[in-house]
């Protein structure tokens, strides 16, 4: 294509205005009125029933026609590989959350059974996930802390935590913050509020998950390290929590330090190998189930907890329990994080099930996605899970070795029931720290998010700064207040990034009717006696008043003085004519001849010296208002005063590319017609040049030469 | 001009995409660094020192150039009208602000002295005002309430309010609140934030001052009705205060009651009269000043207060009162309110500021302006002042009595010291429910606002959504959060709006370059095998999947659809591939001659088959992006997503009419380059068409059906 030679482009026809478009086109007035609409989208059917259910419970659509020997074997695998990378990470991020690792198993089986049933991505992988987790123990910690639960020991003459009661009462209050979460969801996504996620740009999503990744870190440090700081909340409560870390490093259980720095760089390890042999595997090695096993295998052969100190996971009971209604009377106190969970959760799920849904070609409703998951999060709640979304780990894994349905996640969640019922209490000599290793070795990724620092400072400032602004309130206002502060600051950059424009005068690019701002180009013809102004924002309220300092500037007009200029020009004329009509009288009083009208000629053109018409200025202005997405009053009224204020000083003020919106906001009336309105730049610039043609202050050298002798008005 | 024929309108060229016009008008790359404009903006230099004195001292500049012989009389006569309208508002709005009446004089005298050497307008009354005035009340029985000053009368065993250590209290209140909006203002000033009043749009600002209006009602009514209902504060107080007025009516005094009617219908009718004459008066009759003469004399006489406990004045002070350092204590608890109140006076007196300054063609300095009044307000709060700005009746006297210069207002408060020194004491008997009726009657003027609803309905529907809220805010949680709710609002909207576009496919406007949306007009032409699409609004993250899906819709491919049926064709074609090469194999191994290529060919053919090409999709899809303001990250890469999805369908994706932005947002890259932006949608449409008929798809009979027919990639 590059060597063929151009289509050429040829167009002959009449400048047209506005009026002329309209007459040709024939504009229409038809419109369907709002009742109309809503009338039919009301309408109710037998069809329409059917499709409305089989869109609610997913399951009954897909199922029936579920292909076993396209995707058992995928599936099954898949299922497999999920299930046992469910085991560790469920455990690991029931720490996270601050409840007894067996709630993470819980949290991994019941709402991936619930999604299977109403779910519609077919490759996300459903359960804990970090950055939820460590919001739920944040609101764990904060109504259940460990100062509530003190016991006073007679013999040692000091106090402890009463560890029973305590992670009875956290796992209430973790089931109650996602029930509520669940019940969040089932709203907004019945009030079809799935749109809500369009305010969670790819930057912010990003800037937070890095944010809340350093939050998982930091609460997982005391596991490595076998400290037990106290826990803060509230704004900047990850800065004192380092500074308390710090000050306790000097107690660290060298026990807990030794297992943590072998199991990470074990995993991380293996992890590369994974990597580099992904390609010859046909499934990942199952490195972290690896990891569990050996390490408890060696805790419980050395016994780490009683020679050295390090802190295990401890009682994991085997089989499941009765379903409880969460606690009534704490819904109240984590209303605000259940939202927070509800929308960040959401947010998470949708856009990854997005990602794979485009990869394979399907279609993932975002409405039915939030009732899933609400439904997932509220019925978990009742069997007392902890918040759970989907983990792009696991999702990738769940990809990668054939899942192709939903069938993949429900068998994770049968292999999570077995391990629950059978062999979980294996598990009880299994050191946390092994499991923080497991949460870091996790995080990567997202750590990884920060070289998008780089990547956005070279394509898009503002969103970097939406990155690095979300980051860091997310890590200084904690993941829920973070994430509204973030939300909050990335709609005022739309509004700055309206409000501060950049205004050009545009020229021609030579021998075309094209029109591009002067500064960028070197070669722009400019249109002599012609302004052609145009912002590169829409014109609204916040930014009307600096449009019209720019237009004064760029045109180099001084308005107010003219204006001025003009008013007093006027007032001297008046007094002039008065005394010159004074004179007349007396003089034809006194019947003199001769002379009188040459005398007041004279002095009138006297005054006409002062207005100094400076060839420089423009006679004519051209508003390009094809960036204009709405006009609100304030535009409209400043659209006006712009071209009566010109108009005062004999320019005229023409528009162009504004072709819908100025109608219906009023702008038109009997004095200012469509006519002054050009569909095309260079309309308007034919238009004013035929003007300035007819126009009788023309100078007779056929140069466009403006003249801004005061015109009567 | 309208009978003249249109000129032409003809254009030769070839079409031009990007590259092209760059080679053209040689775009330039040079951009003058950050630090060389910081340096051109911190240079210093003599005259710069000079006009930066001037601009900050404004009275050095104009008063040496005053002209007695212009200005004087007009100023006289201007400023003694003002004066005699500042005393009886001074001393209404001290009602509002729940101070005494003398403070009002004092904030009507202060304050206008500093305007005058440091003010731009030269037409604004500074001073007084009602809004103001409310919110400045509201604080100060907020913080100094009567229940904190009451004492136990033994002889009659009920509690009295002590009026004067509360009176004391509530000035103190009063001038910290006032000192503290003056700093407030002068920052704001120094750190040139004067534009932040853009915020303030005509529609916000005239619904605000009604629900203000409206507050300043209320409060006033105990005075009418002569009864004392519990002061309440916070949201919703407004509400609670009318129940409880409502619940005391039986309570009136009588007294009360008649003494405001018959003072509403005074002043109505004599304002009437007023406006009717207002050709014939010079000045204006002094109607409030002859109300409350006429009030105090009468009260003095018949004595109002004893015979029927009718509520006066009280003790006035004559003379000025020293300088006082506001109480730097109570600093805290009224930062909010003084920010509130900084934002509203600098809102209300630049919006006024800017209307004079057109009409008489001079300019007003948004930052001076907030010193001026920063300066005013923390002098004013010296001096006992409470919060002032400019009062829309005064200054509207002020111009029509023929006052030129801030001289008037000097002379203004000239008056006002006359008055405070010598005959103010004299007022002592006037009821306070004639300056109720006052503020009643000033109120008139907010209350036709109330039109605005209509007006807007007509003319604009999300001005109008503005208005009511930023009313209704206003009216439940008080001017102070009311307005922060209603800037909140009025920017969400912004967001709103752009949020919600309309999406249209564009047609051809007859033998022209032209192209408008199908739905408003009824004869545009529809370019075959093209389709030209086109959102209102700027494309960014929050509307960026709408986008999507609008083009979808619009373009009648399903996209998802036509990718998988792609992807499942490929996986058919490649398997068949592979059989076949297995049987040429086996063939070409057992020796066997001829077929098999036939064979496969076949094979392939029915394949193709599925494909189904659908004629009445288009071939080409153009995005028409001059509405596009800026881009951000999402919107470049749901750009990219769109050229590379129905590439992969072999429809071709060109954008037009958006110039600058893409290549500082990263969109071009090697593969995709600027051949596919063009500078018009009619240039898009002629390279489509070119290269339509090149294509080897082309359909002979000449007409440019679309041939959906899937590529290879």
């Amino acid at each position: 294509m590059e060597e063929r030679r151009r289509p050429g482009y040829s167009v002959h026809r009449e400048v047209l205005d506005e009026e002329a478009v309209d007459e040709i086109a024939k504009k229409s007035d038809s419109k369907s009125s709002l009742r109309e609409k809503l009338k039919k989208s009301m309408r109710c059917s037998g069809p329409r029933l059917k499709s409305c259910l089989l869109g609610s419970v997913p399951v009954l659509s897909w199922l029936p026609r579920y292909s076993l020997r396209d995707n058992c074997l995928g599936d099954l695998i898949s299922g497999i590989s999920v299930g046992i990378m469910q085991l560790p990470q469920g455990m690991a991020y029931a720490l996270l959350a601050s409840v007894p690792a067996v709630f993470g198993l819980y949290s991994s089986f019941y709402p991936v059974l619930v999604y299977f049933i109403f779910g519609t991505s077919k490759h996300i992988s459903l359960g804990t996930f970090a950055v939820l987790s460590v919001m739920v123990g944040g609101v764990t910690e904060r109504l259940a802390p460990d100062s509530n639960f003190m016991i006073w020991d007679n013999v040692t003459n000091a106090s402890e935590v009463d560890v029973v009661a305590r992670d009875a009462e956290r796992v209430k209050v973790a089931a109650a913050v996602t029930f509520v979460s669940g019940l969040f969801q089932i709203l907004l996504g019945l009030v079809q509020f799935g749109f809500v996620v369009t305010y969670l740009s790819e930057p912010l999503v990003r800037g937070y998950t890095t944010g809340a990744a350093i939050h998982v870190i930091v609460s997982q440090l005391k596991y490595t390290f076998g400290i037990r700081p106290v826990r803060h909340s509230g704004p900047l409560s990850l800065i004192y929590t380092v500074l308390e870390i710090c000050y306790l490093l000097p107690k660290t259980n060298i026990g807990s330090l030794v297992v943590s720095i072998v199991a990470i760089i074990c995993l991380i390890l293996v992890k590369e190998l994974n990597a580099y042999l992904s390609k010859k595997l046909p499934v990942p090695i199952p490195v972290e189930l690896l990891g569990i096993v050996i390490a408890t295998v060696i805790s419980w052969q050395v016994n780490l907890k009683d020679k050295y100190g390090v802190d295990v996971v401890g009682l994991i009971p085997s089989g499941l329990q009765p379903p409880v209604l969460p606690d009534a009377s704490l819904f109240g106190q984590v209303i605000g994080d259940a939202f927070a969970l509800a929308v960040v959760g959401y947010g998470i799920a949708i856009s990854l099930g997005r990602i794979f849904a485009l990869k394979y070609g399907y279609k993932v409703d975002s409405n039915q996605e939030l009732i899933a998951l609400g439904l997932s999060n509220s019925i978990g709640g009742v069997f007392q899970c902890f918040a759970i979304s989907c983990s792009m780990s696991r999702s990738m894994v769940q990809e990668s070795t054939g899942g192709k349905t939903q069938v993949a996640g429900a068998l994770s969640a049968v292999v999570i029931l077995f391990i629950t019922l059978w062999i979980g209490t294996l598990f009880e000599d299994l050191p946390k720290a092994v499991l923080a290793a497991i949460i870091y070795v996790n995080l990567q990724g997202m750590m990884k998010q920060f070289m998008d620092i780089r990547v956005l400072w070279r394509s898009n400032k503002v969103d970097m700064l939406i990155w690095v602004a979300t980051f860091i309130l997310t890590l200084l206002l904690n993941p829920d207040l973070g994430l509204a502060a973030a939300i909050g600051f990335s709609m005022l950059t739309v509004i700055f990034r309206t409000q501060l424009p950049k205004y050009s005068k545009l020229g021609q690019v030579p021998d075309t009717d094209i029109y591009r701002p002067l500064e960028d180009y070197d070669e722009l013809k400019q249109v002599p006696g012609i302004l052609i102004f145009r912002s590169s924002a829409t014109l609204y309220f916040a930014n009307a008043e600096m449009y019209q300092e720019a237009l004064g500037e760029k045109s180099g007009i001084d308005i107010t003085k003219l204006l001025s200029a003009k008013k007093k020009l006027e007032a001297k004329r008046k007094r002039h004519e008065k005394k010159n009509a004074k004179k007349a009288a007396k003089r034809s009083a006194a019947n003199l001849e001769g002379g009188p009208e040459r005398d007041g000629q004279n002095e009138i053109a006297i005054i006409e010296m002062d207005a100094e018409p400076d060839p420089s200025l423009p006679r004519a202005i051209i508003l390009d208002l094809s960036p204009v997405n709405f006009l609100d009053t304030v535009a409209v009224k400043t659209l006006r005063s712009i071209r009566r204020d010109y108009g005062e000083v004999c320019i005229e003020v023409v528009l162009a590319g504004c072709s819908n919106n100025l109608q219906t906001a009023g702008f038109f009336n009997d004095k200012v017609t469509k006519s002054c309105l050009f569909s095309t730049v260079h309309d308007a610039v034919l238009h004013c040049q035929s003007a300035q043609k007819h126009s009788p202050h023309e100078v007779t050298n056929g140069d466009l030469r403006p003249v801004n002798t005061l015109c009567e008005v």
